[in-house]
This record gives structure tokens, C-alpha cells and sequence, in this order.
């Protein structure tokens, strides 16, 4: 069952409003095993609308609409679609007496124009809508099937949650449920991750793998398509294991859960505590520790450095060393990480020093990052070179950080 | 000119993230008076794209496409497209060599496939990418034009402004332009904004006006349609000063200058530096200060000090200070102030401390956060009860501290 979703309305189209609709709906969906191939925006207007609802029966089964069912002439969705099934359209007591109902009930006046979303197209089905007043419409024709749902975004989930996801279940039955497992990577490119999986994903069929691009890394997902959600898992549990085998290193997440989190996490079970020295990244790698709800636990503070006077007074980095090899050093990196410990009095502290650009500085080049780690098994420090605007490489860098914490924790460095 | 939008990706299909490219390029479109009339989203689907793009070219006249033009098998957008007009590709030297170079600038080892992305088709104008690896594409075929744009947002936007707008304008010219003015307030809420302008409101026609709530404070969209940019300008500036005469306390940017960079341009002016002291924003204040480029000339650093211990040693704060008041307090918030001014020997110090929640801490409630500027002039504080979830509070504290920095350096307390 293909399945083509069409948002209506002016707002999305000139960007004033984000489409969450969609995505909402085409999750749902996909939760129940159908499959939306199309996702299409159109405006309020006749012509271009019914061309693309004629479009979109030409290669889907299932048509869903949101938005076009309010008391106005700018809401035409009903209309249109009624049209293209050749279905006319008239007033339905029933819907006309909840309409007025609902007026009474809030106290407010009815306005003629409002008994417009009482009209209903011939042989159609009625979706009560429980959050709203605008009823929705399910029209059948032959194997095809067109469904009208309120533009609210808390209507329209009201009546596809109550009305929608039982009619398909009960029309087409709910043969598969689909499931996805993100397993999220740090430290390893894109195409580096491909090369080291291709085989599985030319082989892929039931689980699909994807590789996406995410500011926090590059992540893999794995969707399963089955007839219950333990099968699905199962079917995820080989290809997961396998993939784990060739690139275990650099998974740090499974589902999206964040960096922070689990740095925290960590930090909570063996009971540590954590201190930085931020230079290029000016305190977000803090900020985003302390993002966490029972951060103050494990977290003692930050000194933010962004001059040198304060590198060598609140964390005793020696001038010498930023005489000799500047602050975007491997050498000021540890300093700062241990100065940070002894300051703050952690079991751990980070130090992140590098430049963010927009211009290079000390000759150094932008991107270039240094990140320490500091603790009782002694210093380490690695080397990042970073790319993208000045935000992203502050991002960047605090989630290489994280991300050594991590593995500093676990004894993996 | 009608233009549609096709944007690719299973993620968007599976409603794993919302379409924001999509809203956000028509949005930069109609501003220069092209006319979004649909917007389609496909997945990497060779049948089902190559299909979706013929049917776009019966109906409009430009098409812009963003997401698939990765490195991967997935990425079919480029080839779908050229394959439409029939173009071949081949491996282009120059972005091969840019590729290269890229990989090398990273020290990142590149892989065979990575030149996938610097295969083009025959006759395409290449758009080069300036935040990341894939190059942007535009074929034209008569009276018919598509541009292949990459999806990962911030590409897609660097993109789009430097030479998607420019290559429309030159080949299209623009007949009608919208242009909108923002006006940026903090410290009034919505319902008492729209008091104030409430006329203005009802009796908008050309420009019109909007108010929009943003997590940096409320919004008022002043927007003209003109055959200029300059008459669409002296259409807006009236209604500008008469909204200005009525809020102007309020009014801290135009046309959402960040409220960091406000602060900075005003810190350069008066040649002053700035440090801070932060609890409960983890920090995020300084993060912020720190976004903007050529930061360091005026940002000296910040303690973060989310221990009572760090607020003593670090800051100088009293022992008896946090007994008897508590590190939520006024009195730690001056202290804090002035330690983080002492400590750092900056012109002007910022404090921030207070209770971003999930839970009430020293029986302080969650959103009470106290804010306290120290410099020549002495030192304020202000109290303020902040709502919302964690990341609000943090957010919403860090914005009311940068206000009130601005507002001392105007005099204005």
C-alpha cells in the first residue's frame, strides 16, 4: 500500500510554518507498516491543488490531506477532492447539529459560513473530530482511497490517532510494523563508514541500512520490516551485532541518545567528577554538560580562558609554553586540563584549545583543536582538525571532547 | 516563474526529521518575488524520483532539489536529474581537485567514492560548496532550470544565499520583491506588545504585520510588497517609527541581529572587555558571547562554577554569603560578579546563578534566576522568574543577561 501525503496551505508554502504534519503522519504510517513514498505541498488553489490530488492517484493507493477543511472560501481540500471522485456535496444534520453544539457550548456565535464544514461529499465517511470543529472526510473509490484531516496539527492527531490508524487497520489490516535502530557514530567520516559496510548495505533487503550525516556524528540506521515488533527485532539483532564487529569503535550511542547523557551517565556510575578549561569553545562544552538534569552531581565547573593572562593566572599554564608553542598546543592542552583539575579539585577535567576561526591565529590553521583529558591514569591528548563555519567547529569540538571523556572513562585511551 | 521544491531523503519519507529546508527556501524565494507553488518530497528511489522530477518539469519552470548528493550509492539526485535531460556525467578536474584539497586541509584520508561527488553532468554550472564536500549543480533545458542543492541545512543555506539567489536574479530578473523588516524585543510579552500596537494591527494592509514568539524574546514582522526594494522600504519605514515610538525600550535588534553580536559591536565601540560567573547557565552565556567572530578582542573569559566550593575559591564569594542567602540570591549574585571582575581583571562582569530546575534547589523555585552586572558604575542585579523546561531557563537566562549587559552600556541602568 503506497500512501501519498498532501499538506495543504499558503503558510507552508511561502515557509511561514515548518511541515511537522508530515513528518507526524509519515512516522505514524510507517510505525503501521505503510509505506508513504510522497510527501507533496500545495496551496489553496483549485486548479493546481486537484492536479496534484490527480497526480498522486496515479501512484498511490492511500491519499491523506491535512489542512483546506475550515469555514472559509480559502478551504477547498473537501471540495477538491469530492470533485475529482465526482462526489457532490451536501449538508449532513448530523455534522451540522455537533457544529452547533460546539458554538453553544463555548459561548460563541455561529456565523453562516461555518455550516461549511457540515457539507459532505456523497458516500463519504465521517471522522468526528473530538479537538475541533472541521469533521474529517474518508472517500473510496475502487481500490483507491482519499483522506481529508484538519490542518491543527493537535486536531489532526486527535482524529488520526482515534479515527485514521483504525479504519486503515481495519481497510487494509496491519500486517507489519516497521522498526529503526540508529546506532550513532563519532570519529569516522562518512565514506569511511560505507567502505567498511558495503557489503551489507548492497546486500540489504529486510533490514535496510542508511547512513546519515548528523552534526554529532555519522549514524547508521537499520529499519525492519515485520510482522510483529519482536520479529523486527530480531531481524535487526544480526545486521546490528555485525556491524558492531567492524566499527565498534566508533559507536558511542544507539537511538540518537546524546553525547552528555552519556558522558554523565558514566561519570554518575563510577562516581567521578568532571572540571574543564575551555578556550575555542568558549563554554559550551560545559553548557551542554549541564544540559542534563542532575548535571550539578558530577559536574565542579569551567574556566573559560580566552586570554592568555587567564590560561597562565586561574590555570597555571606556563608562559613558557605559550611563549614556545602558542596556546593552540598539545602542550597548552594538557596544562590547561591538568591546571582545570587542580583548580576545581576533579576526578577528571577536559581542556580544549584550538581555533575556530573565522581567520587563522598564531599561524595556526582554523579547525586545528586540541583536546586533554585529565585524570588519575595520567594526561592524554589528541589532535582534531575540524571543518565548517566557527559554530559548527565549536559544536564539533565539544563533542570530540565528549567523546574522549567517554573513552577515557571506559579505559579505552 | 513557478518554482517547485523537491527535497529527497528516507528520513524526511520516514518522518524522522521535519522539513525545515523546504520552508526555509521558500521563504528566501517569495522575499525575491518567486512564487513556491509546490513542494515534493521523495525518497532515494530511482524509479519514483525520476518521476517526481518529469512530473515537477510539466509544471513548473524552475526546480530546486536538496539532499542526495553524498558520496554514497544512496545519493541519486545528481545522476536522476541529468539523466532527465539526458546529460552524461563525467569526473570534473577542478572539483575533483577541491575534493582533494579538502581532504587534505582535514587530514582525513579520502575514499574512492568521495569522487562520486565531483562527477558532473554535461553542461551543468557548478555551484561551489563552501561548507562542506558536494558541489551544487544547475542544468538548464530551454525555458526549464534545475538546481541540485546538498541537504545537510547549513550547506544548503551557504549555498543557496551565495549563489542560487544571485544566478536567479541574473537569469530571471526579479519583477516584485518582498522585503521584511524585523523589529527584536525583550522584556514585553506578546499580549501586551499587541495592546500597544493593536491598531496598527487592524488597520495593516501594505506592509503587514506580524507578531511572533521566539525563544530570544517576541517579534514584530513589518512586510512590503514592491515593484523595489527602496519602495518596499519607504512603505515600511513609517510604520517602523510609529512602532518604535510606542515600544522602543523594548526594541533591542532589527531583522534578528542575535542578541551576542549586539552586546559585542558595543563592547568594541566603548573599547571594554567583559568576563562572567556562571551557575545555572552552565556556560552557555559565554558560549553564546563567544559565537560571535572576533570575540577575543573583548571576551576575557568565565568561571563556571556549579559548585559552592568553585563560587568560594574561584569567585571570592563569602562562606557566610551562601549560608545565609544561598547561592540563588541576590547577594551571590553580586558577589559573583565581582569576584569573576577581580579574577579576570575585565571592565565589566556579568553573574549569573539561579535554578534552572527540573527540581526546586535550597527551596528556590525552578526559573528564579538572578543576574547582576558589576563594572565602573557599580554593580546591579536584577531578579527574574523564567519559565519553561531546563534548556528554556538556561536559554531565557543567558538572553536576559546579555540584555541587561546591553542596557548598562547604554547607561540605561
Amino acid at each position: 500500500m503506497i500512501v501519498e501525503l498532501i499538506t495543504t496551505g499558503s503558510e507552508l508554502l511561502l515557509g511561514q510554518i515548518v511541515n511537522t504534519n508530515a513528518a507526524w503522519m509519515a512516522q505514524k504510517l510507517n510505525e503501521i507498516g505503510f509505506d508513504v513514498c510522497y510527501q507533496t505541498t500545495v496551496g489553496d488553489n483549485r486548479a493546481r491543488m486537484e492536479e496534484t490530488v490527480r497526480h498522486a492517484l496515479t501512484r498511490a493507493n492511500i491519499i491523506i490531506t491535512s489542512g483546506g477543511l475550515g469555514p472559509t472560501r480559502g478551504d477547498i481540500t473537501k471540495e477538491v477532492c469530492a470533485d475529482v471522485f465526482g462526489r457532490a456535496l451536501s449538508l449532513n444534520e448530523e455534522c451540522a447539529e455537533r457544529l452547533k453544539e460546539n458554538f453553544r457550548r463555548r459561548e460563541k456565535e455561529m456565523t453562516e459560513n461555518n455550516l461549511r464544514q457540515a457539507m459532505i461529499p456523497e458516500g463519504a465517511k465521517i471522522l468526528v473530530n473530538h479537538a475541533g470543529t472541521a469533521p474529517g472526510i474518508v472517500l473510496e473509490e475502487g481500490d483507491k482511497v482519499i483522506i481529508n484531516l484538519p490542518g491543527p496539527p493537535h486536531e489532526m492527531k486527535d482524529m488520526f490517532t482515534r479515527s485514521v490508524v483504525p479504519y486503515l487497520a481495519e481497510k487494509f489490516g496491519l500486517d507489519a510494523v516497521i522498526i529503526s535502530r540508529v546506532l550513532d557514530t563519532y570519529g569516522i567520516g562518512e565514506s569511511q563508514l560505507e567502505t567498511k559496510i558495503q557489503d551489507l548495505i548492497l546486500a540489504q533487503k529486510n533490514p535496510t541500512l542508511a547512513l546519515l550525516c548528523r552534526p554529532t556524528g555519522n549514524i547508521i540506521r537499520i529499519t525492519a520490516k515485520a510482522k510483529t515488533r519482536s520479529e523486527a527485532e530480531s531481524l535487526i539483532a544480526p545486521v546490528e551485532s555485525e556491524i558492531r564487529s567492524r566499527v565498534s569503535d566508533f559507536i558511542y550511542a544507539v537511538d540518537d541518545e546524546p553525547m552528555e547523557e552519556i558522558v554523565g551517565k558514566l561519570l554518575k556510575e563510577k562516581r567521578l567528577t568532571i572540571a574543564a578549561a575551555e578556550s575555542c569553545t568558549g563554554g559550551l562544552f560545559t553548557s551542554r554538560l549541564t544540559d542534563v538534569a542532575g548535571a550539578s552531581e558530577y559536574v565542579k565547573g569551567s574556566i573559560v580562558s580566552y586570554t592568555l593572562a587567564v590560561k597562565e593566572k586561574a590555570l597555571g599554564v606556563k608562559k613558557s609554553t605559550l611563549d614556545e608553542h602558542g596556546a593552540v598546543s598539545e602542550q597548552a592542552a594538557r596544562e590547561m586540563a591538568e591546571g582545570a583539575r587542580s583548580a576545581m579539585s576533579s576526578d577528571i577535567a577536559v581542556a580544549i584549545t584550538g581555533n575556530a576561526g573565522p581567520s587563522p591565529s598564531e599561524g595556526k590553521p582554523i579547525g586545528l583543536v586540541y583536546v586533554a583529558v585529565a585524570g588519575e591514569r595520567g594526561t592524554v591528548c589528541e589532535k582534531n582538525i575540524l571543518s565548517g563555519k566557527r559554530a559548527q567547529i565549536k559544536f564539533s569540538a565539544s563533542q570530540s571532547a565528549m567523546n574522549m571523556v567517554r573513552r577515557y572513562l571506559l579505559g579505552e585511551i
